[in-house]
């Protein structure tokens, strides 16, 4: 038998795993990587970092485990795999199971036969159609050609002014990272949230703690890009708004680079990615595509998604390199979109569906919840987490979770993500056994009590009200009595101020008097987190008072401005 | 109808967490909670931090979230809960459905009626029945007594040397505790290796890594206590040996506190424990047990355990608050033993079952496969973790894993916990949708990766073999090729020195002329951890090699002394 040939087009993430798993699994393979750019194997996920300064050797984003730069000998080397840097692929012949390429050093062109190709193109920064998006000084952060530009410009210090335009992952971490590189930062976003795979309360929560640190704009988008001689000098907003600023970072999503794949016949999706089956392969059975590229499955909604998550592009890498070898023998499941970024001192993470993604399916029958609480205890200096919990209410399946602050967010998203893929009910949850001690978490997790809440919510014993519904009812002057249940001390620290009355818990029962006769009365009940807000609501509706709710994650999950 | 009569035995965790939720179950039941200590809901966990001065302020051990100490008062006026504490329970009458009680303060005695009892009476702490165990400077860590008396050696600063007697979880966090005092310990288990929870590999890394911090002696036990004016002066091993000290804690497990049950008539079972039903339940349909004091099924075996962990307590404590309002209607399902520690900066944690577990249960046919990885990337500081999984090899469904190292040890335990929960398959795990950004993980989580491996091995690409059969079959003298496949760099920093010779990977394919010509060699392949390993067995194997494994985990982690 002739050695199998095998082409990847595409050498950052997903296509140099899929050579390498392939090696590993047939060492006779004839396996070559074209890449355009010059590097291979680039930790792109790591660009941020190593703008902001988190560390400063750059070739440690091109580094193995072991330190070694992942060049072309080395692949040659350590994976017998010919790896060809600065070369496009201009075409893919699928009748003769060819591709085409230009060798762009030498301007050179060849053509090289395949018996299975991956398709690795990944995506391309979005660029917005508007005047002057030309201007020196306007970049992305995709490439590592835009992570040296942006790196050199904070080593030099001259730059003082940015804008980073779009609030997504990557707008966010562009923020952290030039902040850290000492530069002031207008943050603009066209939609009137960051973070969009956040709700909006989450969203808001998340705004107020980056405000404290550089300007937010939202809800206004770029109407051009001004200069002078060709550099760009500022940022002009659709509401006329104009920044003055030397530096702007385009961050408003990708596209999958698909014009090879479409050009070759080869199906494009709703989603505008290459169309894959579960084995990842295209309709072309000696075609296989991954990474930033492609579409996959929602595990949740069966709807193809756009996923590009180096994650994910590195465990598909990993799939279609053993069935390229060893015939179509494993699947890669889909996404739940599960995500994390770092934003300052803050983490920020989703799994699964949030209320707005469920909404936009079309998804109904779903239950939230609001929880705040510590992630450990505070004698060992615990940092507060948010969570936003969704569950189907008929079966009790978790959909979806969303988790923010400065607490353990990572393991939390972890946890919510698993329970997801054991396809768990809330109840399952409940009583989840997992590793507990007071440096790592609370007694009870911060997850396990989400879920607890989530049970009280479905079995009728707590009415909740979000901070957003509250927000809007007492702006409209809707007349509902607002019980702050705290000490008075905590009362003096920090208080919403939206006219409620203080009544700590351990006084409730001896002041029932005080409270108005009719037990229709609207009452909404709170406390810093809302342990005891429930509280009150219990026994204010075992003493008869029948439309008591209780403020969602308290006062920590208020996301709009306190009294004090 | 009248007030539902709540009679709860014992104020520590399960028990205030029943009083608790009966409560918000039911606004007019009648709940009282006898204490024999005098304090309430303290957080016991926390004892070993406060002796060792994480924190200074002693209320904190027994403060609710918002910081009010959980005393009577508290109890009463938030809780509407009656507590009698320095009140010890003497007996149940349960055809009169009563219990007698003594007022430890004045002695006085009564008796008090229940509909529904909860027995939640904890575990004591074990003693060895060795001579002088009764001297002056003996002392466990169990109740907030002993806390205040360690914490009480470490402010005065006078006791120089101790001896912490049994290598368990509490052991540990003692020794750390005292440690963080000042005081030089030497810590001494009786059998051949500490943390029993762990497989000996897994507990011999953590062995090497405590003995850099303090005395470690295995395999002794303590023969007698020496003392002079009936103060202690010297522990005396089983071996003879006597260390001087003027301090023991003894930390050598815990028995239930069943005396109560038993002398009712309530069945114990097999482990010690209290029996209960799936409510938390006894034979006695008005009486629930929680807590330290029962037993509950293993999830995994089916049979029941022990598992004194303080979350279980608090989620039982849950159930059986609401069964005890609205009838049966809340199960607790049981436990997978989950367990984490703080070893100064290494996490140790476990999930499921351990090899030897199975074993010990008679459970065969499962696969192991030792992993080490950092929990993030290099450049941003990644710290190694090491995690041993245990899967079935038909179902292929996780059965277990420990993780240890300095590394995030608590998310991956989480994971794997709740992987167990989701009842998945090392397969599931392989594609499994975790949350990754360079500051919180790897592109291929370290548990991923680790699934990958099992994967590998269970499908026959890879032939592990454990550190410690390459241990002894090298001290055997077995003729074994033996091959680091690093590069000369990482050979000079850090190497085993049990007879191997270095061929770097990128080397391997042209010097294969250099290796016996007979393919049946034995040979034995690693790096740093055994992913370049596992490359090179690869290529052995291709080039006809048939009998090559790779040494699992590499050199990081190797338990044994290495070379350099």
């Amino acid at each position: 038998m002739e050695n199998k040939r095998i082409i990847v087009i595409g050498g950052s993430a997903a296509g140099p795993k899929a050579a390498s798993k392939a090696r590993r699994m047939d060492e006779n393979a004839e396996i070559t990587v074209y890449q355009k750019a010059s590097d291979l194997s680039m930790a792109s996920c790591g660009y941020p970092y190593y703008v902001g300064g988190f560390f400063d050797d750059r070739s440690q984003l091109l580094c193995s485990p072991a330190g070694v730069v992942r060049d072309s000998r080395f692949f040659w080397n350590a994976k017998k795999i010919t790896t060809k840097v600065l070369t496009e692929v201009n075409s893919i012949d699928r009748e003769k199971k060819q591709i085409s390429y230009t060798d762009l050093t030498t301007g050179e062109t060849g053509m090289a036969p395949y018996d299975k190709l991956v398709i690795a193109t990944g995506a391309t920064a979005r660029r917005p159609p508007v005047p002057g998006v030309e201007l020196q000084g306007i970049t992305t952060l995709q490439s590592i050609a835009d992570a040296d530009y942006l790196r050199k410009i904070k080593d030099e210090g001259v730059i003082k002014r940015a804008v980073v335009i779009g609030g997504g992952l990557i707008g966010i971490e562009t923020v952290e990272a030039l902040h850290l590189a000492g530069i002031e930062i207008t943050l603009v976003e066209l939609l009137p949230q960051l973070l969009t795979f956040l709700d909006k309360q989450m969203a808001r929560l998340v705004e107020t703690y980056v405000q404290t640190k550089v300007n937010v704009i939202l809800h206004n988008g770029v109407a051009s890009f001004l200069g002078e001689n060709g550099k760009l000098n500022a940022v002009k907003l659709q509401d006329g708004t104009e920044i003055p600023c030397d530096l702007a970072v385009l961050a408003i999503g990708v596209i999958p680079n698909t014009r090879l794949a479409r050009e070759a016949g080869l199906e494009i999706g709703e989603r505008g990615g290459i169309k894959v089956n579960s084995y990842m392969q295209t309709a072309d059975p000696d075609i296989y595509a991954v990474g930033d590229c492609v579409e996959i499955p929602h595990l949740i909604t069966g709807k193809p998604v756009h996923a590009p998550f180096g994650d994910l592009a590195n465990l598909q890498g990993r799939v279609v390199g053993e069935n390229m070898i060893k015939g179509n023998r494993v699947k890669f499941p889909g996404t739940i979109q599960t995500g994390i970024c770092k934003v300052f001192d803050y983490g920020v993470g989703s799994t699964g569906l949030s209320e707005q993604h469920a909404i936009r399916e079309g998804i109904t029958g779903f239950e939230t919840v609001v929880n705040a609480s510590l992630d450990k205890p505070g004698f060992m200096n615990g940092n507060l987490l948010i969570t936003k919990l969704i569950v189907d209410k008929e079966s009790r399946r978790i959909l979806g979770a969303q988790v923010i602050g400065p607490g353990d967010v990572s393991k939390q998203v972890a946890i919510w993500a698993m329970a997801i893929k054991g396809r768990l009910t809330v109840d399952e949850m409940a009583n989840a056994d997992l590793p507990y001690a007071p440096p790592f978490s609370l007694a009870i997790d911060h997850s396990i009590a989400t879920a607890h809440i989530m049970q009280n919510k479905l079995d009728g014993y707590l009415t909740g009200i979000t901070a957003d519904e509250l927000y809007r009812r007492v702006k409209e002057e809707e007349s509902l009595l607002l019980l702050d249940v705290r000490n008075p001390i905590e009362f003096e620290q920090m208080r919403l101020g939206i006219g409620e009355r203080l009544i700590p818990l351990g006084q409730l029962r001896s002041r029932l008097g005080e409270l108005p006769e009719d037990k229709q009365t609207e009452i909404v009940t709170w406390c810093k987190i809302s342990l005891r807000g429930y509280e009150a609501a219990l026994i204010l509706q075992a003493n008869g008072y029948t439309n008591v709710k209780v403020l969602e994650g308290g006062i920590a999950a208020w996301p709009y401005a306190r009294e004090k």
